[in-house]
C-alpha cells in the first residue's frame, strides 16, 4: 500500500516528473533493431517516457532517434524521406542528421547560412542484444551502454520481442517481480493438457505457499521462492531485479523437460498509461529454434501480437479471449498464453493502479522492496546522486530454478556463471 | 427551467453525491436473472452509480455482489473463478463468499490466518420479477425487498428486457412519465401502415392537447393526461411515478385491440452518462406470447438489441437508422420502434441535458413535478430523513387508459384492482 | 513563432474568445448549396465555430440556419420533420420558420397563445458561389454578402468542395499561403510519372529558392514568390491572402498546359481542432469538365472525399495511405493527391500547432504576416471596430503564375481584369 502522493511519484514518467527524470539516467530499449532493417529504411516513430520521436537508419547504417517534430514548423518527421545521410521533412525540405544537426534547407536560399544555426532534439543510441537503446538523460550523466549476459550471447541462442500493455510500467514490473502469483495465475489443472502453463506434477506447483528470501544489492536486489516439497526437498526459483525495470528469470525449454537459460522483461513506458514489454529469451544449451521464436508458450510471438502495431491479439477489448469452459476444466485463467494472462490481471487493475487501496501481505516481499527501491531512487536523483542499477555489478547476472536440499543456501545456485548440471536439476 | 447547480444536484449519482447518496437508499435493479443462469456458472460486470462490480451465482444459487476489484491488488474479479462457494481471483487466488469474506488464500501460508482479516465490498441483493435487484447504502436503512404488482406475477404473464441509453438517467425518467410527447413522437401518419405507433383513428391521436392532472402521493405522484374528443367523451391515461426511477404505464396488446395491462420502465445509471433501462411488461388477461416477448414494437427485444451488450442496434452513431421518406410519409420520425424514438430524441439532447435553457410550459407539469420530489428527497437524505417510495403504499398500483365521458374521475380509473371491463374500454 | 498567449489568441474561435469573436464578424461558409437540394429535403447538421446548428431548405426555398436544440427541452431539431415552412421538433412537435420564430406546438392547446412567446437561435444566410454562407455576429454589423470573383462566375465555369481537416483552422490558413512549401511538398521525383504535382521540368521547380515580396493591403495582403530562372527570367507565383481565412491562387489546367485561372481555399472553423476546408476553382478559360469537377490532382473529390461524412479516404489513422516505395521513386511525400500532401503534414503538427517551439526564416514572411493581420484584427474588434476584408476592396481580386524578365513589377500581374494571354505564359 502507497499513499496517493508515493502513488503518483513512482508512476509518473514524463518529462520533469521526479520517477522520469530518474529513468532518464538509464539506457532504455527504444525499438528492436529489425525495425530498422537496412540503411534508409522507413523511418519508424517511437515514444518514450511520453516524447515523441522517430527513429531512423542512415545511409551508413548509424541510427537516429530525433524528436518528432521538426524545429521549423513542427511537422512530423516520421512523414519524412531518410535519404543521403538524413532525415528530410517533407514540408519544406530541412534535413537532419543522425546528430540532430540540420545540413539542408530547401526553402531558404543556401548563401542565408539559416540551416547551420539550426538544431534538433537528438538522442544517444546504442544497438545491443537485438535492440537499439536510447538515452534521454543529462550529457555528463551517460551510463556505459547496457551490458547483460543476454545482450553478450549470439543472435542464435538469443531472442527478443515486444507487446505493448495498456498499463503503467510499473504494474507489469510489480507483475515481473512476483514469484509467488506464477504457479496460480499460470497454473494448468490437467496433468494431459496441451495448453501452456504449471501442470499438477511441476515442483513449482506441488510446493506450498512459498517462504520468500530477498537480498538487497547494488544492482537492486535478489530474491528467491523457496517451496518445501514433500520428502525434505524444496523447489527454488530464483530471480533478479535490475533497477529500475529489468528482471532476470529462470526459463524452460519449449521441447520439454528441465532449465534451459534465461528470460526476462524490459517495462519501458511509453507513456504513463501504456508500456511497451520487451521479452527477452537467452539459452545456454542449445540454439534457439524457430518454435522458440514462436513463443508460443508464453502469448507473445508473431502469431500472438500484431507486428507492426505490437498490439496483442488476446486484449481487454475481447476479455483476452477468455473461455468460461477452459476456465472451468483445464486452465486456472481460461485464457490462452502465460503473459497474456499476466497483461490481463494486470490491466483489469486500471491503467494505473491505485495502490492506497490494497492489503499486502508476505508474500507480496519482493513488490514492496521494488516499490522502496525505486521511490529512493528518485530521491536520490533529486538530491544529485546517481541512482542504482548503472555500475558493471548486473553485468553477467543469472537466475536460477532447482530442486534441491531444504538446508541448500538458494544464494549459492547464482554463482557467476551456473553449472548446465545444475540448471536441469528441475 | 432548472439552476446549474440543480441540474448537477439532480443528475450526479457518484458516491458521496446528494443524489447518488439518495438512489443508494433504494433497491436497484442490477441485473437480469437470466444472466446468471445456474449455480457456479460466469461472472458479470455490473456498474451501478459509477461503480464497478462483479455479479456471481454461488455453488448453492446464492447471489454475491461484489466490488470489482480485489482487495489485494486490484486485480478483477471479473476474471475471476466462481467455483465451491465463492469468487476466486485468478492471480494469487484470494476466494471470496457471497457476503465478501475472504475464504482462502493460495499465496500466503495458512497457518498465518491473513484470508480471516480481509474483507471485500459485498452488496445485499434480492430476486424479484425475473431482475436481481441490488442495495448499496447504509446497512441500516435498508427497505423492505421491491414489491410491485409486476413483481408478483408469474413468470408466463411478465417479461423483462434491458437496453442501454447513453444519457443520464433523468433524460430517460422525464421521457417516460411525460404523456404528452407520446401522440405526436410515436405518431404513425397512416392508418394502413404497419409500423408500430400511435394510428390516426386512435383515441389518443384523435385527442387535442391534453389537460394534465397530476397528484402528489406518499410514493410519488399519480397522473392523467385528459383529451378531449369529439361528442362529450375524453381520452385517459394515468401513469404512476415511483421514486426515484419507476414508471407504471399502461400497456397494450401486439395482438390488436384494447389496454392488456401494465407495463413500465427503470431508469438506473451506470453512471452520470450512462443508464440501463429496464424494461417490463405484465399481463392481466392472457400469458404473454413469444411475439410479446420479442418487443418488436417497442424496439428493446432480441431482434434490435445486442443480448450480451445490450446496446440498441439503433443508435447515435447510425443515425438511429432514420429513413427520410418513411418520415415523409409514414411516421413521424422514421426510426423504427417506440422506445427507439424515445432514445434518439433522449440522446440528442446531449450526455446530461442542459436544463438552463429549456422553456417549459404546462404540458410538462409531470417533467417539473418529478424534479422538484427528487430535489426534496435529496434534502431530506442530507438531513437524516427517509425519502419517499420506500413504504409499502407503492405495492399493487396499477395503470389505466380509457375513453370515458368527460365528467369521470380518472381516479376512478385507478382502483387497486382495476376490472378487465375497465381495463378493455379503448 | 508565437507566445502561448498569441497562440491561444489567434487560434481560439468558440463563442467569447478574441478570434472567435472576430470570426463572428464575417460570412462563414456554412454548407454546399448541394446538401440542401430541394424544397422541405432533409435538414443538416452544421458545426461553425464550436456552435451545433441545423440547416434547412423550407417549403419556399428560403434557406434556415438554427441552433441544433430545440429551445422546449433541447431535443436535436436534426431529428425534426420539414415541412410546411418549418422545421418541426419531433418530441413535441414545436415548429420553427427559418426565421426561429415559433410557428406552431402540438403539446399545448392552441388557445394558450405560447407559441408566440418563444423563438429560438436564428442566423441569416445568403447563397452564394454554390455556398451557404451564415452570419453569426451582432445584427448591427452584419456585411454586405460574400463577392468574390469565383462566387459571380457561372456555375459551368465554377467548382466548390469540401473535406474536413483534423486541425485548428489555422494550420490549414498557413499551410495555403505559404508559397514556399509548393515546389517541395508537392514534388514529383521524375518526369515520365503520372501522378499528380510538380515535376522537374516545371519552372516552379527549376527556380531556386525564392525571394519572397509582400504587400499590406486593407482587405489581407498580395504575396508573390519570385523564383530565379537560368538565363535571366524569373517564375512568378502571386497569391491574395483575404482576412479572415481566404485564398486565392493561380489554378492550372487538368488537361495540361498553363494557367486556366483561379482556385482557392477557406479554412472554415468547425470548432477548435477540426476545420471544414472548401476548395473552390474557377476556368477563366472554357467550362469545367467533369473531369475537373474529380478533383483527383487535388484529392478533395468524390473519388477521395466521403461524399456523406467529408472525410477524407486517406487520413491519419491509415498514415494518408503513405507507400515508402513511391517516396523513393517517384513522389516527394509518397502520398498521392497535393492536398492530402497538405493535411497530411498539417496534422501532424497536432490539432493545435505549438507555435512557441517553431524557428522561423524569411521564407516565412507570409505565415509571420497572417497572424499579426489577425492577432491585429482581434484587437481592432475588441476595441469596437470593423475587422479588416469586410469592404469591396476584395471584390474581383485574380492571382498570377508567369515567367517573366527579372525586371518585371508583379504587381502588374494583379490587373484587375488580367488577359488571357498573362494567365498563359507559363
Amino acid at each position: 500500500m502507497l499513499s496517493r502522493d508515493e502513488n503518483e511519484r513512482v508512476t509518473r514518467v514524463g518529462p520533469g516528473t521526479p520517477m522520469g527524470e530518474t529513468m532518464r539516467r538509464y539506457w532504455l530499449p527504444a525499438l528492436l533493431a529489425w525495425e530498422l532493417p537496412e540503411p534508409d529504411c522507413a523511418p519508424v516513430r517511437v515514444k518514450l517516457l511520453g516524447e515523441e520521436m522517430v527513429a531512423f537508419r542512415d545511409t551508413q547504417g548509424r541510427i537516429g532517434l530525433l524528436d518528432e517534430r521538426c524545429p521549423h514548423r513542427q511537422a512530423s518527421l516520421f512523414l519524412g524521406r531518410n535519404e543521403d545521410c538524413g532525415l528530410r521533412c517533407v514540408y519544406h525540405g530541412w534535413k537532419f542528421d543522425v546528430d540532430g544537426r540540420c545540413v539542408d534547407m530547401m526553402n531558404e536560399p543556401e548563401e542565408l547560412g539559416f540551416a547551420g544555426k539550426i538544431r534538433t532534439g537528438a538522442y544517444p543510441t546504442v544497438e545491443a542484444g537485438g535492440l537499439i537503446w536510447a538515452y534521454l538523460g543529462p550529457a555528463d550523466r551517460k551510463p556505459a551502454p547496457p551490458h547483460f549476459a543476454w545482450t553478450q550471447a549470439p543472435g542464435s541462442h538469443r531472442h527478443v520481442s515486444k507487446v505493448i500493455q495498456e498499463t503503467n510500467w510499473l504494474q507489469g514490473l510489480e507483475g515481473g517481480i512476483d514469484t509467488s502469483h506464477v504457479p496460480i495465475l499460470h497454473r494448468v489443472l490437467r496433468a494431459d493438457s496441451s495448453r501452456p502453463g504449471f501442470k499438477p506434477g511441476d515442483p513449482f506447483v506441488r510446493g506450498k505457499a512459498p517462504n520468500l528470501e530477498l537480498d538487497v544489492t547494488d544492482y537492486g536486489y535478489r530474491y528467491a521462492g523457496l517451496r518445501p516439497l514433500d520428502g525434505g526437498d524444496m523447489h527454488v526459483r530464483a530471480y533478479h531485479f535490475i533497477m529500475p525495470f529489468h528482471q532476470i528469470r529462470p526459463a524452460r525449454s519449449t521441447s520439454g523437460g528441465g532449465y534451459s537459460g534465461a528470460a526476462g522483461h524490459i517495462w519501458v513506458p511509453i507513456d504513463d498509461e501504456n508500456t511497451m514489454v520487451y521479452n527477452w529469451e537467452l539459452s545456454v544449451t542449445a540454439p534457439l529454434t524457430e518454435e522458440d521464436r514462436l513463443e508460443t508458450r508464453l502469448g507473445n510471438g508473431p502469431l500472438d501480437v500484431d507486428q507492426a502495431t505490437f498490439r496483442s491479439k488476446r486484449n481487454r477489448e475481447n476479455n483476452y479471449l477468455l473461455d468460461r469452459r477452459i476456465q472451468k476444466t483445464e486452465t486456472f485463467t481460461g485464457i490462452d498464453g502465460v503473459n497474456a494472462q499476466d497483461r490481463a490481471v494486470q490491466e483489469s487493475m486500471g491503467a494505473i493502479g491505485d495502490r492506497t487501496r490494497e492489503h499486502l501481505g508476505p508474500a507480496d516481499r519482493a513488490v514492496i522492496q521494488a516499490r522502496r527501491l525505486l521511490l529512493q531512487a528518485t530521491r536520490t536523483v533529486e538530491a544529485g546522486g546517481t541512482p542504482p542499477g548503472i555500475e558493471p555489478t548486473y553485468y553477467g547476472l543469472h537466475p536460477a530454478e532447482a530442486v534441491v536440499s531444504r538446508e541448500t543456501d538458494w544464494r549459492s545456485l547464482l554463482a557467476p556463471t551456473p553449472s548446465t548440471e545444475t540448471l536441469q536439476r528441475v
